[in-house]
């Protein structure tokens, strides 16, 4: 294994098949018990001017595991009400002492002035911006998949759903292209992008089912879309089409799983009954999710020299 | 001393008597000084959906003095608010690897799915439910009392107040009949539940006053009580009616003592320079609750042989 | 050095120029890497009802770097909003087992009942009241100017801007003439307080600027004007006659220092690209913060018999 060493991780753009490839076994090895210590004490803030609880429970569990001291950091109640930059908080909380900030923010590329900042030092970890990037999760979908079939060469991953709305539909389709499998995307037409078409055709969703290897389910993002197309939204007709019922899930391969961001609607884009069923891998992403962080954060660690 | 394993803690109605007195003894070890090792890291996590400053801080501190490792929630911009049920988030925090949810919640009985749950093995410590349970007031209000008389046989107890809205009234109730103490009941009769005369009779508060071992008044919630009835509330009649006074905390017996769930209205229930007089335990009951929770964090983590 | 053993820290009236003295000996000993051992386990609590980044931050920072737990309090869904005193919510933390309660509340002298209150035990670190007292703020501008001149006697500060609506201004006046500084003041007439005049004397901005050692601006608090005061607020024309601009900083003495309580309005009270050159020592203050508020703190751990 090689290990990562990135002043920041924003961006899967920054990651090559083997960067990405040394990532998941680092994150395989801290799922095996892998133990690290650190050289110095460390602090991480975790700075989410968006709701979450996976995203932001899940760096938090994988930096205490690192054995990193965590600031809480509440965005409702922070100077940014009183006009503060992220620069300047960013600024201010390296001066405190903080090394590594995890930051969510509604912003497109909100990191862009950040990373190429020269007086500001701290690492800055991307828990997603807009309908831009969101790293930590597209490498903990890598790793799910690279469980199952410890390789990527030729498998078929579907992309179905929401695409146009979604961070994880492009990183994926992009760092699933650079190792090596062929994507298909699936969905209601008017959410493609045709941006996408380098990364993969797309499809049926039912004639594609079949032969897949990978089914990479998107979440209906209701909180994106706008007044009228979410009350005008028909979550049933929506299931008929693009969810996975009882009945299309027997006609999937043996091996091949289900795969989707969370939070699930349950019923919508996969029936209740199926979310823990065999096929899926819903939850082992969230297991796998602190261990791809643990990863993450110590690559930024080793840069800083307290890893 | 028998150690107490369970692998939830949701009401009361899960313990016996001798079950409630273990962790009366074990809560009382830990007050003495008693200190525990984990056998591996242990995290909790508290998800308050409810206002709490006392409940909340003494879990928070419980934890602390276990050695478990505390991740923060916060219920206003958790993915509750992209509509995530209970189980989802418990599931998905389960997975992140939390040990232990202690849980406030508006709904009665909002554990009743969870704890059945296959697949949802984290500990559960309810933190109050609605107008339902709320099992670590009840053991830190019996552990208060046993602290002053060392037993619970033919105690002579007083409830009073607003016993109708009060999680403490009738779990108190159900603990002190089963422990072998006589239960009362006074307080303004609109305010009486009927359900609750199987624990005892409700009676005049100036004629029981003189008779009581312990007289447990309750908090007059001024946002459980509805709009209207909220603003017609005359203070001061309830005050001269059913509050302690100066005047009648002299008719008390010499030992016995005051409990109030708090936080307490100061010169409504009990009038303000008696909240940290002789009889009252009111803060002691607060010094308690950290013991208490470390009692039951402890059985919960036995159950799972972090302990 | 001589160690401060202080029960509370609310106001910088309780200190002479040898206890600032001695805190900032304490703080630059800390910032020199020294470190320290809690004889017991410790718990601090931040409790803040006013919106911060900087000062919260620090706190917790300071807090961790001398082994404290650190315990979350949320105002916006803490008991308060039941109604609860402040005096009851730190009696109430107190039995829970908080040593030291960090508060910053908007009313003047919310302490004032408090430091007095006979049962009331915990510590108290105040980080600001109102546009009363802020005294680690106060003394990291003093461990920042001591940091350059090694001295007080005779150097020369300015206080330049919003002096009526400052915590800053009348504390660091106040301390600036105890510990033997010339004091000026400069700004808007309208802002200026009479009640100042004790500790200097007001003056024209460009005329006293290229005689200063120190030249302390202020922030402008759009949040504390009011409404319409905020609204015909001309930021252009502030900065045009009280600001730090690309000309004006060329008039400073050689070794002049500039400082800010931040957050900055950048091109306003400071010119952009002025907020981090080699003049201003604004980000300085942040790092010197942590340290001030270590040696706070181990005053107030120390009067606990905790350090």
């Amino acid at each position: 294994m090689v290990e990562q060493i990135q002043a920041n991780l924003v961006s899967i753009d920054q990651l090559t098949a083997d960067d990405a490839l040394d990532f998941i076994h680092e994150a395989q090895a801290f799922k095996a018990g892998k133990q690290v210590h650190l050289l110095k004490p460390a602090y991480a803030m975790n700075l989410f001017f968006e709701d979450s609880t996976r995203t932001k429970t899940s760096f938090q569990m994988a930096e205490m595991k690192l054995g990193m001291q965590v600031l809480n950091f509440n965005a409702a109640t922070s100077s940014v009400n009183k006009g503060e930059s992220l620069y300047d908080t960013l600024r201010t909380i390296e001066e405190i002492g903080v090394n590594i900030a995890v930051i969510r923010h509604s912003q497109n590329n909100y990191y862009q002035g950040l990373v190429e900042a020269p007086n500001l030092k701290i690492g800055i970890a991307n828990a997603g911006d807009g309908s831009g990037q969101h790293p930590s999760q597209c490498l903990l979908d890598m790793m799910t998949i690279y469980e199952q079939f410890e390789h990527f060469k030729g498998l078929k991953v579907l992309i179905n759903g929401d695409i146009r709305h979604s961070r994880v539909a492009r990183s994926n389709a992009e760092m699933l292209s650079r190792l090596g499998a062929e994507v298909y995307f699936s969905g209601p037409e008017e959410w493609f992008d045709p941006q996408l078409e380098r990364y993969g055709k797309f499809g049926s969703f039912t004639e594609l089912l079949p032969k897949m290897d990978v089914i990479n389910i998107l979440r209906v993002q209701h909180e994106r879309l706008s007044g009228s197309s979410n009350s005008q939204f028909d979550e049933q007709a929506y299931r008929k089409q693009f969810g996975i019922t009882s009945n299309r899930i027997k006609v999937l391969k043996p091996d091949a799983i289900i795969l989707h961001p969370a939070p699930v609607n349950r019923g919508v884009e996969i029936d209740d009954e199926l979310v823990e069923s065999p096929h899926s891998r819903i939850f082992t992403q969230m297991k796998n999710g602190v261990f791809v962080r643990m990863a993450i954060l110590s690559s930024l660690l080793r840069y800083q020299k307290l890893l």
